[in-house]
């Protein structure tokens, strides 16, 4: 069953605080704007990861590659940073296991562990190469422009070590997964023949999940490759619905642009009900705020700014200030329908009322509960709150999430009038790292950093 | 060498958008308040949580408690969510490993792994029941009303799992930590003799991580919890300053409540530049969230929105939005001095200048020339920022980290004005869920809840 987008808590008809309908019939010109941005982005050839599911052959390469690779490792690592790593863990995390490396071989199905190095801490970095058995483990150096900083620093100390410990069999250690023309990555992959993979250009890394960056460690830990892409496929078709009523993508963008441009909603929280799809909400967090959070040519900043939260347990921390802090959010509850597994809550203790009421019913079942309770006491307190529900946790279902939310994304973008597929602002950092590093073409980086003003010793504490 | 608070990018007279110095000195009168409030609440005992670094019998006694009951098992699982499990957590990356539970018998100099089920989730709960060894499994059961939902459901599933593994010697394998008098986890613990370590009565559940929630997980796990509890010490003295330039809690907590209430910088981003203390984050967010987000009597809603980040990964997600996104939020970078081991980035692929400007720097300081980097870039945009400094991740400078937020905490309660103690807001999704799940004492709030708004199709997409 498809997933669905339940808004009844956003509308001011039923929790005051929200959006009246008459609004959101009324945004039905900006909606069919922003659809006619989207077509024309998409005609420009700029949305390429609407294509992927498409792209048959493509999928089928990389499970190819990965079952003639996935025999001989016993360790995967992703090193990349952003989408790069946030789309990896999130698949594995929602369609393996949150502890996936935890696990025994036979519990893996002695399909290999799948680490993410997603930063350059020494210390993490250190301790992983220090464990992993150089000989049994493969690389993935993930990086659309083949220069991010931090993915390539990894890769000059795993490529050191490799050499180190195999001589010359280094490079069967090491896949690239790039631009398919463009970069430091694939210009060393063609003169050293190592087996790369295509990023297609039109596809911006925070899009990247469905491509050969998720798709490609996805199918070395065995997860379904080919049902998650028609997942996908199924969602981009109802996506394209010129019906805001019956196009998800676009009901969850305008929704969201409404609550925070006419009510002052502009903080976007990600709740599900489930520890596997924790890192989904993470993945979540970056597309849309590295999408929509920009300054515009007129200068005014835009942008709402999401947050993650998991159920039950950020009940037990954030949901105090969601319930009784300022009203300037909005919950989004992801619902688990059928779970793969539930436990029955024994009746113990019968003589404790604080425990014996939950005995007979299901862990499944108070996770549910607590969802719907907590979505009602938003709701009566006036904070409005929507719920996309996913039936079932398999690759299909999450394939159409992830689908639908970056479909979701590039709407906003559009509602928002910011260009969602660009992170101009992150610019200015990097040119100032490479002149702190000494970069030979940063130089004038490096003196606008010297002129910033300085740790004032009369302001430390 | 104790923590640092730098705030020169918090001022307006460095960073557009900053507090004026003028601003802060007028706050003097402000903070004297506080302090005043801080001290009666003190007087009045509420404040437990600042006497525990001199109960030193008491982690004397939980640490022989450890040494003692240590040796017997491979593993410790803490049934605890919110504060129960966030703190443990925060212990275990900043002190241990990020990836403790993935590390062999010999990395883990034999301490038994820390798992910690935040949550009621059956798919993780039934995972790690089924591949860990119940009898050589100790489950810490958390709670200090000792009647929370999830853990309590907890604790009944595996009370089950345990009395059918291992018969009547099942009690061997549990700890209760909770209130020394009330409630059903005490009462049980009495009748079964089951033993039992206490959490204070006056200290509450987020302020809990230096009691037993904390320390015994840690101290099982190889922590030096004398030395944490001497940082905290240090620390809660030196915040005991009257003067605001010498009380670096209290510096923290005034900056930020100036930049919420005086400058509409209400989103506080929390973004330590070390894997080890993204735990750390999320356990301030439950802090700051919980303690400060609240509605006042009058209906006023105030509090900050506290989130979560990490360097360098997050500059290829959230950063973009911090740079260029709505002028709302501060950022406090969490900077780490001398790292426990460090990298050098080999000088490979010297003809590729994308790659070459890298060889010869470190690991750590590619991640100390980014945060600089990001912090300077967001300054340059006129977004203030603090930096804490942390100059070795021990076990000392940790405890003293954890105490400063703590206070930090209470002294901001007393600037927004609001009971810094308590979480009002999360007792109606808690009566709805007891509604939901049939609790005799709890029929009212069944029958509010079936008069709410229930899923409209006509909302559904």
């Amino acid at each position: 069953m498809a997933l669905r987008l339940d808004y009844t808590n956003m509308l001011a008809e039923n929790v005051p605080g929200g959006i009246p309908l008459a609004a959101l019939e009324a945004a039905g010109d900006a909606f069919a704007r922003a659809m006619a941005v989207f077509d024309e982005r998409r005609g420009r050839g700029e949305l390429g990861f609407l294509d992927l599911p498409a792209a048959h052959e493509s999928t089928q390469q990389i499970r190819q590659f990965a079952e003639g690779a996935g025999q001989a490792f016993s360790d995967i690592v992703v090193l990349g940073i952003g989408g790069s790593a946030l789309g990896p863990i999130a698949l594995r995390s929602a369609l393996r296991s949150t502890r996936w490396n935890e696990l025994g071989d036979e519990a893996r199905d002695y399909f290999p562990r799948l680490h993410v190095l997603e930063n350059v801490d020494p210390v993490t970095i250190a301790e992983l190469l220090g464990r992993i058995e150089l000989g049994r483990t493969l690389f993935l150096v993930v990086s659309k422009s083949g220069g991010t900083a931090e993915t390539m620093a990894q890769y000059l100390v795993v490529r050191g070590r490799l050499i180190e410990a195999l001589g010359d069999k280094f490079q069967r250690h090491l896949v690239f997964v790039t631009d398919p023309e463009k970069g430091s990555l694939r210009r060393i992959a063609r003169e050293e023949s190592i087996p790369t993979l295509d990023i297609p250009s039109n596809v911006g890394g925070r899009f990247s999940v469905l491509s050969a960056v998720g798709l490609l460690p996805a199918a070395l830990i065995g997860i379904d490759i080919q049902a998650l892409m028609a997942g996908a496929g199924d969602m981009a078709e109802r996506c394209g619905a010129r019906e805001l009523r019956k196009n998800p993508a676009a009901m969850y963008a305008v929704l969201q642009w409404l609550a925070d441009t006419q009510h002052e909603l502009g903080t976007h929280v990600i709740m599900p009900y489930s520890d596997n799809l924790r890192d989904v909400g993470d993945w979540f967090v970056q597309l849309w705020a590295e999408s929509l959070g920009k300054t515009k040519p007129d200068g005014t900043s835009v942008g709402p700014t999401p947050i993650p939260a998991l159920g039950a347990t950020d009940q037990h921390s954030q949901v105090q200030l969601f319930m009784e802090g300022p009203l300037d959010k909005t919950v989004t509850f992801i619902a688990v329908g059928a779970r793969s597994t539930d436990i029955t809550i024994p009746k113990l203790h019968q003589d404790v009322p604080e425990l014996a009421y939950l005995g007979g019913h299901s862990l499944g079942e108070l996770l549910d509960v607590e969802r719907r309770a907590t979505a009602g006491a938003l709701a009566r307190r006036g904070r409005p709150n929507m719920t996309i529900t996913c039936e079932k946790l398999d690759a299909w279902h999450v394939g159409s999430m992830l689908m639908m939310l970056a479909i979701a994304t590039v709407i906003a973008g559009a509602l928002y009038e910011v260009n969602p597929l660009d992170q101009p602002g992150v610019e200015l950092g990097k040119r100032y790292t490479y002149g702190m590093l000494g970069r030979p073409d940063a130089r004038d980086a490096r003196q606008e950093w010297d002129a910033l003003p300085k740790p004032d010793p009369e302001s430390v504490v």
